[in-house]
């Protein structure tokens, strides 16, 4: 991972700021002979566009995904990849400047301001720059990508906490997700949500969340010691988005209250027709030192609520003057929802490279069992 | 990061398992002319070594670091790193290979025995082979390497939770943490600790625990953005080490409970002699954006229970028979403990990473405060 | 260096088609603060923009080159590097995707038809798809944005043979070079050239060439053993140029014939003002060990005549059928003149990232003379 | 590429100096279950190894490799690679430190003396330290694990000029190779060189050389456009070797001189039992476009004379006053007969990184020829 390049084999590299003419990546070591059609990337971007409900952004980007290189569609066959890189591009549409002018020279609280002019002696301070939320946009249609090559596995995102009040997980329900817009699989808890963060919204506050994402049909043997391991990349992709302060795979950070009984996760011989042992429990998160076991992969992250309130906070300004700042603009009141499209796709990249990784070093199919 | 090596201008590459001669790392990119010896890395390998206390593991390594490369000592003068690379090797001393034979075709529950046979067709099953936490002996020496490359920061490490035995934050004593075995800073929490282990070691059982590592003297401006922000860096740094399944910055996974109000770290104006502003508070554990703010770097991690317990466990065999394990041999009852030097090793190596990163792009000096 | 980018910690990665809707690169890692305008890059591409002389291809390609990103005007101020990624774009214009409808089946004697063919099992062969030289005109780009990360070097490249015919050294004259179409600083052999050239075209035959690039300015100390070293990175970046057969660094292949006496660059004191020894010779084409001595860098490379020829080749279709192949379409007559700004290109970047890797490993300045 | 690791996916590290305890090397990446004793790489070491015949320097080093990790092997079986980073070491032996004292202040021409104290402020002089040539016996080493990822190519060196003289290709005998001490392919240059280097030896002066290398075997499609590409990669490998001033593929410079029609490979239908065309010349040394034809890899280089002569060469210390050298100690009157296992194993680690790579992106086989 370099600056602005997440992955090793299936690499993205992803450039733009909110308030310039566009923003884009370039996916490279894609395997070729896929179908894609932006179609397959836009109906990722659909699921993180701002401006859905009145629980994000009311920022308009129809952020339409062009791919720029890396396809080729021979006369009646379905348009592939080539194993060139993939270039894909948005344009931004619906930058309002005027509304960042005020805080050009105050560090907003929360904010990577002050950071970046202590990095850089500049910044470009529309709409955050570069450190705004809008880069995962393409971390979103890089996934998309992603995901075509581990068809076999499904990732799936949903918000688990807002706030304090997390789901109650007997309540579980996977096609509840795309029923409510907080991609919340608790009916309940989604109601519940909805009302607390309308509170939250008309107050002028925030709140943060918590997400989590499940990759099942990983097969035993992605990742790699000891510092290729698929859980260190999962911890890097997650902990790269905007806004999380914190990652857990499997049980995460409960795991320090069990004891050795209470962790185990048992084994049972291969169920008629598996080719793998059967798991009795996940505390793992289907990951054994940094490579999978073939158990769903399971991670969950912490998004920490939206700097951007309408409290007045103390700050200075960028030669040290003491100001309060009060953030107006567009925001979202809980910047948790969205991220849950751009968590999937960060676990699908890494998954992605991870596969690459393990062919290259092991040929494809994994070799258990172990013939004696 | 690649496989075996971690970083990217600052290089580390260990090899070496539990059983073999020798485990070993190469620390590529280290700045020239540093006054090194092997007893400023065998400090800090004292602290990991085991052996020491009853609480944990009896296998009896000397752990003697030897630099193999690059460094060199004219006639009268202090051996100093020459730019090259620095080879350490310690050499494996007390292995019992005659305790693992039982488990050549057993897989543990909790231990990568499924996952490397799964990956790589074969494993060395030799005391867990490379996915030993003996690798992190090699983390720990390269650390010391490390934190020669940034001798302004300061980094400790401490143990804030056995099991479900969190420690007092107001007793938090600094000098405690050395008096203990437990590197624990709450003196009453140790107390507690020391019996609670007992119970836990004499049952065969073991227990999971919760580290903090904060970095002092980490000027503003370390860290890049998108996929190179220090905290994405200190995710996969940390997560990669054994037996870690969660990592937090700052306030971690509590963010998701607080309001934009709550979580706001407000910022006056630099204190008389200081080169930045003030921050009240420290909820983002000291990087915005991915980039430091100057404030303490707050990084915590979570280690699950020892997998190693007499309990037996329901698992397979490599051909897929059902058998019970009870794992005997020599381990720790609570592995969180030796996780601290590790944890700061892994922070001082990507600190010294950030800080050559910044040094590349952006000359030495932090800019800030602008000039208009 | 991974599939489609270059450099470490100033990194070039590149995308597009000749004939896809644009080509384009992304740089990374850039120095902030550095002024830059679309223009500074243009002016590059102008020397190698097809179509200004009979001695290259007719396509008109205006290659305007678009900043997308990574860049920041303030009022009044001149448009800066911000130290995000700089996004570069170029769109495809003259495509004429007719003309290489026959060659869709077909591989060329001396393309890359028949390896893509093989590697991926399919290819854009729309004008060489990925393989095409239109690839260069980012390199060129991107070399634009790395002459202004070492603004104390100059980098100056020429056409020192075309065929079999060589410059007379004694004529060398570094204004000749923008004075004839060539690039050539011996303005008798650039008439020869013309002439041999124009038999060359009209013929439908093509020639090879051998251009000469050279830094100076470059100051002592830039490039690292072993594997990093600054010839070794050169090699990489020139050879990685289309139809590039050899590099050659200071005396290259003419080193082989020499004894230790006549390769040796002997040395004096410095001249007054002087920081570093004087060279009596250049050998060594200002590299020793990998490192630079601060003489001027010297490297050369062998460009292969163009495959496409009027003249029928006998080749094979994509499931083997045996064909004869003959080349319309625009192409160069001798490659090896565009290739001139694109060699001096690849230098600009080997010399940005070697300045930031040296900067990161050592600090800023040179430290020699040694202080004893 | 970093500073001192070469490769991608197959990636090989090194660390040591001339007269430091020991050297070696890390071999990441490596495939699993791959057969592998020590001595499968003392075999290609013994080419390289010192004083062995009048030719080579008389330094005596037994150059007996260890393996350190990586391996295992179980009751009765052979020891395999396990997919874990395989850790190489060879005790340097024969030291005469003492040797290099007068050097210690002075700076040798066509050394890296001075551009390491320019660089680093410092350097070990002993023997030239990290950029002595006995570093390239880990790259030897590392060559032997490549060569067993890569079983079915066969990877062949040979010297081809020694100073001016160059051999005749008509005399070619590939068995000869192994009965000279100077790699030479041909029997009558063979004998022809014995006297010409007894010359140069016994005057205390030294000559150039040309090496060959060709790899046989490689399938089809290894390599990468286009900063990954095959050529580029073999540039990087060879030109990082000490003393190497020009790498060329195929015809190398030589293309320069030709037209498109002499360069042209053409082709025809594959042979009876063959996968792929059959090429009728090999110009392009087996590579098109960055990616292998199916052909031969043929690659060259020049070897500069040994800088260390008898004769008093100008020179300065390392405070800038003006001395004669005249260096003393052991060395190869013709650095290029040793280089000639070094460019083999440049070649194998290079292909083996292709393999894997290629793997990686592609799956394993070749697809060609295309289903219509």
């Amino acid at each position: 991972m370099s600056h602005n390049t997440f992955g090793h084999v299936f690499r993205v590299t992803t450039f733009g700021e909110s308030h310039g003419p566009a923003i884009g990546c370039v996916v490279d070591g894609c395997p070729p002979g896929l179908p894609i059609e932006a179609a397959d990337l836009q109906r990722w971007l659909e699921k993180r566009r701002p401006g859905q409900s009145r629980f994000t952004t009311q920022r308009q980007e129809p952020d339409l995904v062009k791919i720029l290189s890396g396809v080729f569609r021979e006369d009646g066959r379905p348009q592939v990849t080539t194993g060139a890189p993939i270039a894909l591009l948005v344009e931004n549409v619906d930058q309002r400047s005027k509304d960042y002018g005020e805080i050009r020279d105050r560090y907003r609280p929360g904010h990577a301001d002050f950071t970046y002019d202590a990095k850089y002696g500049l910044r470009d301070y529309r709409g955050g720059g570069r450190s705004s939320a809008r880069e995962t946009a393409m971390r979103v249609a890089a996934g998309g990508v992603a995901r075509l090559v581990v068809p076999g596995v499904t990732i799936r995102g949903a918000l688990v906490q807002m706030g304090p009040h997390a789901i109650d997980r007997a309540r579980w329900d996977d096609a509840e997700i795309d029923r409510n817009p907080f991609f919340c699989p608790d009916p309940v808890a989604a109601a519940a949500w909805a009302e607390y963060l309308d509170g939250i919204r008309k107050s002028g506050s925030s709140c943060g969340a918590v997400v989590e994402v499940t990759a099942t049909g990983v097969p035993p043997g992605w990742g790699a010691p000891v510092y290729g391991k698929l859980d260190a990349e999962i911890a890097s992709a997650l902990m790269s988005v905007n806004a999380v302060k914190a990652v857990e795979i499997g049980d995460g950070m409960a795991v320090a209250s069990l004891t050795g009984e209470e962790n185990a996760d048992e084994m049972r011989a291969p169920v008629a027709g598996a080719e793998h042992p059967t798991f009795l429990t996940n505390h793992a998160g289907g990951i054994l030192g940094g490579i999978s076991t073939g158990q769903p992969v399971v991670a969950r992250f912490a998004v920490k609520p939206t700097s951007s309130i309408l409290t007045p906070l103390r700050a200075v300004t960028r030669t040290g003057v003491e100001v309060d700042v009060r953030t107006k603009g567009r925001h979202d009141p809980c910047v948790g929802i969205r991220a849950v499209p751009v968590g999937e796709a960060m676990i699908a990249i890494v998954l992605a490279d991870a596969f690459l990784r393990h062919r290259a070093q092991t040929g494809s199919g994994s070799p258990w069992p172990i013939a004696t």
